[in-house]
């Protein structure tokens, strides 16, 4: 299969777009950063990846485009979303460069909504939903410490939530990503894969922050280990009810998977500690909106998002 | 009605116990406190109760009886118990001296099981709940402050939870208080009055700790105050599953009445934040429990026990 470059646009310039632009870039492709804040450091020092697996990745300045203001952004062959899904907001206004039936959106948000937004900011253009497993932070503007992971998973979205199997859209962008070093996975059913990080971060997001605790406290308490279990029980159901199972076994392998980690501080408990915004519409809302739609209400989880709005906004008055 | 002193034993001498006890001798009665840490201090300076609304009472010392070995306590005609539940396996010990059909035992705790425990400790005693509506706290050993309201509600235990009326005991023990200058009331059912106290308890105890927030910050917000809201509910299905509703529209006033007051520290925040162990057990625990037998579980409070369960042993790690 011939392999030729393509031009990529990375919307916003935290640890994920950067680490993910930063690799596609130096695996030869053109990639476009829409930054502001970061848009200085950018143009003067470049982006670096300090990466503890490795490798690192330096791209000079004046090796790739910054570009601040949308309405100015080139058009590209795809377009890397990775804001934080509280700007989402944002989105008509900095995909609308990019409505067009040739460019691909690669969602990498987690939650759900998320895709239809981008959807819905870019009506023609192909979505698709790029779910990342990676330990990454940005340590200041265009400087990104990996810590671990980075693998990627790829499905196409639709706007029934059907499956729509692996496209050419998928196989092409895992490809890039494979070719540049990014352990990337097509995946036929985007809802399945949703709710399969779900499974994650609901339990795991949430409590970090409620109960200020790192996944390994959650996991050697008794009760918080049974509340993460009913969480999980209810995030499976859901999906059963929704046509699209994560599958027998999957939340208990989560939790194993989890106590084999070392302590972990869950993104939205990063958010919440640097007094951020945290993504709980997309992590919590939506999906108990979704789920109570289906027939399968997740009253544990609706009581976890109605915890995290009135700290998230307690905390971000005193920011 | 002819009416003669009593001879009452009052069990703890933290805030609630003082309070009424104090309230008794003044009135004439003849107390006893079983009293260990605050021992010394009763006998050396008395008991005082400086209390808001009035009036405020000081027991002499000498003007009643302090026992620290429970063995040695005298036997009274009423025993009030007002530990908090947590220290509830000590009762055998507490309760031996006071195992007898003349002896009418008031158990002055909030929760579930609690009149069990006093019933088992001295299963040949009448067995009566008092539901405290008081705000007051222990400034030091013998020194009560109490701060507002201090009505008690009396209504007679049975072992299969049926309502038994207005029994002699209950009787007796309103016309006690309520010629000591306490606003006292019968119930024929204690299972609806134990579940009303839970409507109140249940919500504003648990979120106060979990979300360290006061009575006034979590009706003032929009999502806690939802969150309030869905307990509540499932706490009146589950007295309405058990046959012992709590009537209609009550939940709702009590979300008025809560609006309507000062901004308030529940106890078990107050038990939290000086590391004392939470009534987890009475409040959350024992609910849940028979709610579920009962066919009518309460997910929602389930997780709030967990929670609290989880931030109970790290703050009492650290104590």
């Amino acid at each position: 299969m011939s392999h030729s470059p393509r031009t990529y646009t990375v919307v916003g310039t935290g640890a994920v777009g950067g680490f993910y632009g930063a690799r596609l870039a130096a695996a030869g492709h053109r990639v476009q950063f829409l930054a502001r804040s970061d848009a200085a450091a950018l143009r003067e020092r470049g982006l670096r990846v300090r990466s503890a697996p490795g490798p690192d990745v330096h791209l000079a300045p004046g090796s790739f485009d910054v570009v601040s203001d949308p309405a100015s952004a080139e058009p590209t062959d795809v377009v890397l979303v990775a804001l934080k899904s509280t700007a989402n907001g944002s989105l008509p206004e900095l995909l609308a460069r990019f409505d067009s039936a040739d460019t691909t959106i690669v969602v990498l948000q987690n939650g759900l909504g998320v895709d239809e937004a981008a959807a819905e900011a870019a009506p023609t253009a192909t979505v698709l939903a790029g779910l990342c497993f990676i330990c990454a932070q940005r340590a200041e503007a265009g400087v990104i410490d990996h810590l671990d992971y980075g693998a990627v998973t790829l499905a196409q979205w639709s706007p029934d939530g059907s499956a729509v199997g692996v496209t050419d859209a998928v196989t092409r962008v895992v490809d890039d990503l494979t070719r540049a070093g990014v352990e990337a996975s097509p995946r036929e059913d985007l809802v399945a894969a949703r709710w399969q990080k779900l499974m994650w971060n609901v339990p795991y997001n949430g409590l970090s922050v409620i109960l200020a605790a790192s996944t390994s406290e959650l996991m050697s308490d008794g009760r918080a280990r049974a509340l993460v279990t009913r969480v999980m029980a209810e995030v499976e159901a859901a999906s059963e009810a929704l046509g699209h199972p994560v599958g027998a076994g999957f939340a208990e392998r989560m939790r194993a998977n989890t106590e084999a980690m070392v302590p972990y501080a869950p993104s939205m408990k990063l958010d919440f500690d640097a007094r951020r915004p945290m993504e709980i519409a997309a992590i919590y809302d939506v999906p108990v909106r979704v789920a109570q739609a289906a027939g399968s209400p997740m009253p544990t989880v609706a009581a976890l998002a109605d915890q995290l709005h009135f700290l998230d906004e307690r905390n971000l008055r005193s920011a």
